[in-house]
């Protein structure tokens, strides 16, 4: 294991009560043969985490709280590699994605390792960063090498902690196998998912790209990323609207970044004939819709959990070449020590809060 | 155009007021350049034909009842074909698909013309069967040459009716794009299309199929076409038990066959995580379902409506290769005459009525 | 049929003794029922038209000379539409595509219609502009409607007739059912199409293109254009320096775009493990090649040819976005009265021709 | 870790001199956490094992000969399990596949573990049995859990160790990513992988299966197998009597099995437009083709190397429904001792060798 001096503790934000999150000092921890020791530049908080807090995210006990660091969104320096590992070296900047699978089930096998069916079982090998494993809220996380990526020069830690979200996007894009040049994309919620699929999606070469929602403001963002057709759904039937607007055909894809049970009936309204719906936004409750308009009309309805195989790299690369802009996206900063202002204000949305950043490190190149 | 001498008129089925459906004559249709005028020998009916009758299958006025004939399902004998047809000649005997697309909107360029953009314009090529022109409840029926396949000898004309049906399940494993050789497949809905799934998939090499309904007697048929386990969903918790025959992982497909929407929960419960599952039934109602168990485990849903590009031709092969039963399948027969009474044998289930079969025209060979 | 007064009479080119192409009056073309006439602004020469004129390219005899008009790449104005056409009106500016398939064998019904099993029959809806039937080097021509897309007005004339190469290269990735953000992509031959390829590669978000071929001048451009390494094969070992820049991997997608039979074998060794080969270039002999390279490394062969399904409208879209320089491609105009120059000039590649432009009628407006 | 008591030595093959193999005592390997051993009862002999033995399989010197067992086709009873496995239980009968990727770049994330970017370097967890690791000829192997498959009882080892073939098979119909129903498929080459893919092709629903060669023995074992037409390419032109029994279209699927570089010609020649050709064999020098053809017709040409993702579970599971004949394939048997004459037989064809079967460990049960 080669590394640079390292300190045996580090400050930690761990889960305390329900909805409670402080932090204390843990051992760094060490990493085995396929891990990379990355120490923590920045990280931003996500919507999972928020359940996290709660522990509604755990479906049983959940781990050991006092000592489970949650974080999945961050970005860093290496220190140290395990014994196998060449594809990174001591002072790379990366960027982690949450996912590794047990890499010996028949999903993991076939490159679906975000379905990874012995997830959660850490001794054979699954691990989700600040899920399932500790995470990225802290000085030191540790993983596999599978999951991190280099961070071009050109690329900040800001902008690479959001690369995450991107790579979701490019996921959701990438379950089409398709180009995107010259198409219809519908995004439903202006959130940071719906924000950066505008962007991708005019990328990728998108012809026309709609953005719906209900904050004035967060549509006018969407706008100047790009999106030829901002509406606010309480402005009237923005379903007929966009549909008005491809001669009453419909979108080619129609992305449902929400997470609201009523946005599935308007992406099934929106597509056209034979177009396809791809669900990003997590759901809270049961969706009532009209799937007989997706037998009718040959809709396929795609799911995407997670950034993805080779997602975030396709992130990176885009980030890369200045295609970009995640630095609109980023309203907060907050140091480690006030993580629990953090999250409250992601939370509760203060300050019309879009990425919540936590400074974890200080940076001393490339930020 | 090449031609048997043909009598002027004929009869057929037209409908009259909502609900109800006589015989009547009308003109024999002539082929137009691209037409092949089949003499109809047997047609069988299917659920939209009940819509058909009742006029909820039109959106607006529908067609001028009196001379409109419906009927998608049948077979018969070539009697003429146009001026360009040589892929057909007298004396053929050939199966229909329903739908022919306008060969020049987007979708029909990319094969996917049962999304035709141009669905229900006869004048720019568009034609389905017995819905938007007329059908096979006739003496004579006009098809595109592009919606014909030639019955190989031994498949009987009853059987080749059938195989529409057949063509709409092969097209719902034609959309997974993958081989089916070990998978594990769950059907839902013991139906005709249900309890060919079963068949189908067994053949395709399926490892395990399951089959749940209500109706012991279809489950019973089902488990004779080789389902694995057929499950009463009255009986408790088919879904449970399901997955813990898989040893709590689920299915890889499921088929969706029933049109109950509370059968999409179920499929979705039953998918593995990373499954498929196929919609492949119409839905009268909205769909409440646990959409979010999609997102988390990374199922697509895909749909399915009508038999798709070259599905019947693989589903006459399946057949001549003698490894579909479809004479199980068919439980009653009746004269073009008896048309009406034949529709309410099917509508109200008489005689626990699978396909009801119309014997349209004497059947000179090969039956 | 709605039209513009229109001539009787045109002047057309039409082809000679082989090797021979004149101008002659012909009269102008009427439209059938699905048929769109189109003034013809601009036209520019392929390869293939030089196997037309030497008559190489037809099997047997051809058709009859003097009465063939050549002629796949053009853009122009509709002035005339037949009876079922509403998807154009009178005015528009379009571009064409070269192939209409028949529309009615089993490649046409699953979208393969460039791979049409009924190629050169007419009677069966068959057409391949310029080739089987008259094409743009003319005053006038007709064009199924499914072969025409609508230039946006920010697109030229010039830019629209390259917007056909640009369709095939765009094919050339769609083929591949694949993002490409964030790939490598070699492109070998900086003719017209390797030269497009780069640039379309480079909008489509790769991340490192590089261009090899034997012109200095065109290498330039091509770096130009984006190119991130452009290497003259002259200059020792192109492929062991491509690989060496991708740390030992190889690259992605390899596009080979010169027709050179011993590029396969570069292609081939250019590629990584489990990377994808598209032939675009057509090829005059055998080739000869380490095919065993492509089993080891699981690599594919893709082939293109012409634009394909859908291709040309990504085209027209990624141009209309401003995004493909086609005029550094247009190296020169001539008149159609000048039809020979202009052919003798492309074949003889006089002064470093790379797209020769007819220009046929004057330009009204938009151009 | 779980295991049965077992000895600490073994009997096993190991190379010699370049083509020499021998019988010498090795310790018997230990399992580390995600390893199951397995003691070997059937081990068969591939075309690779020859190049293993004659050295030419290694580019650089190679493993050292006295200590390294090639085998990677072989069927066994697990022993012993590492510390994480839970997948299988002493005594499970098993069959294996011969690699397991690093899992950790990016071909392996993918799902394309049989490309794995790592090949060959086993501190990054790569292994291929019998190639780079040791493999199944001796008592003893050492496996990867995910490399092996749970052999139902109605499968016998002798036709456990041919499913690694039928893998090989089940791989080249995967790659086409479509359902293989009414298709046309031809097959050259009559070796094991030949008459195994005329089997799978029929199983899968394929309508028309040719099979050509040289050997007559062969051509007959593949009509009884189910293939329509088996035609001895001495006979005359084997092309044009394919293409003249499909109507003059060609075939959907041609899979490559003979290793004969004239042969990739004939494929293309045999292929519809359109059509799809897979190779399987290994070529031992370059391939001249007419690669014109495959550009002008659309045809794609993939690649197998090995059984690839899923496919070995896949023939598993066709062996288990009944549906394939191994038995016929198997022509020699010989004990562990006489490994050197198992291999001459295999090498000179002795007595028309098909699968040389070496019966390693006397079978207590199953077989």
């Amino acid at each position: 294991m080669r590394m640079t001096p390292l300190p045996s503790v580090m400050k930690a934000a761990v889960l305390g009560e329900p909805g409670q999150i402080r932090v204390r000092e843990l051992p760094v921890p060490e990493p085995g043969p396929e891990d990379v020791l990355v120490q923590v530049c920045r990280a931003s908080l996500c919507g999972t985490d928020l359940k996290i807090r709660s522990r509604k995210f755990f479906k049983n006990d959940g781990p050991r709280a006092d000592t489970f660091v949650p974080g999945h969104e961050y970005a860093g320096v290496v220190v140290a590699v395990g014994s196998t590992v060449d594809e990174f070296g001591i002072g790379d900047r990366v960027v982690t994605e949450a996912h590794r699978g047990c890499m010996r089930c028949a999903n993991c096998l076939h490159g679906k390792y975000t379905d990874c069916l012995n997830y959660g079982i850490r001794a054979k090998g699954h691990r989700t960063q600040g899920m399932t494993v500790n995470g990225g809220f802290a000085e030191y996380a540790l993983n596999h090498v599978s999951t991190l990526y280099r961070l071009p020069e050109n690329v900040s830690f800001d902008a690479g902690v959001v690369l995450t979200t991107v790579g979701t996007v490019m996921h959701a894009f990438d379950v089409l196998a398709d180009l995107v040049v010259g198409a219809r994309v519908a995004v439903l919620g202006p959130g940071p998912i719906g924000l950066l699929a505008v962007q991708v999606a005019k990328q990728l070469g998108a012809e026309f790209v709609t953005l719906t929602g209900t904050r004035e403001s967060r549509l006018a963002l969407g706008e100047s990323f790009g999106a030829d057709l901002a509406l606010n759904v309480r402005d009237g039937d923005a379903v007929s609207r966009i549909r008005a607007a491809t001669g009453g055909h419909g979108m080619d894809v129609v992305l449902e970044c929400s997470g609201a049970p009523s946005a599935v009936d308007d992406a099934l309204a929106m597509a056209k004939r034979g177009g396809r719906v791809v669900l990003v936004g997590f759901f809270d409750e049961p969706v009532t819709s009209d799937l007989n308009r997706a037998v009718m009309n040959g809709i396929t309805i795609h799911t995407v959990r997670g950034e993805g195989t080779g997602s975030l790299a396709r992130a990176v690369s885009l980030a890369s070449q200045g295609r970009i802009d995640t630095k609109s996206l980023v309203t907060h900063h907050f140091s480690l020590d006030a993580v629990s202002e953090a999250f409250d204000t992601y939370a509760e949305r203060r300050g019309d809060a879009l990425k919540v950043m936590l400074d974890v490190s200080p940076i001393s190149a490339g930020a």
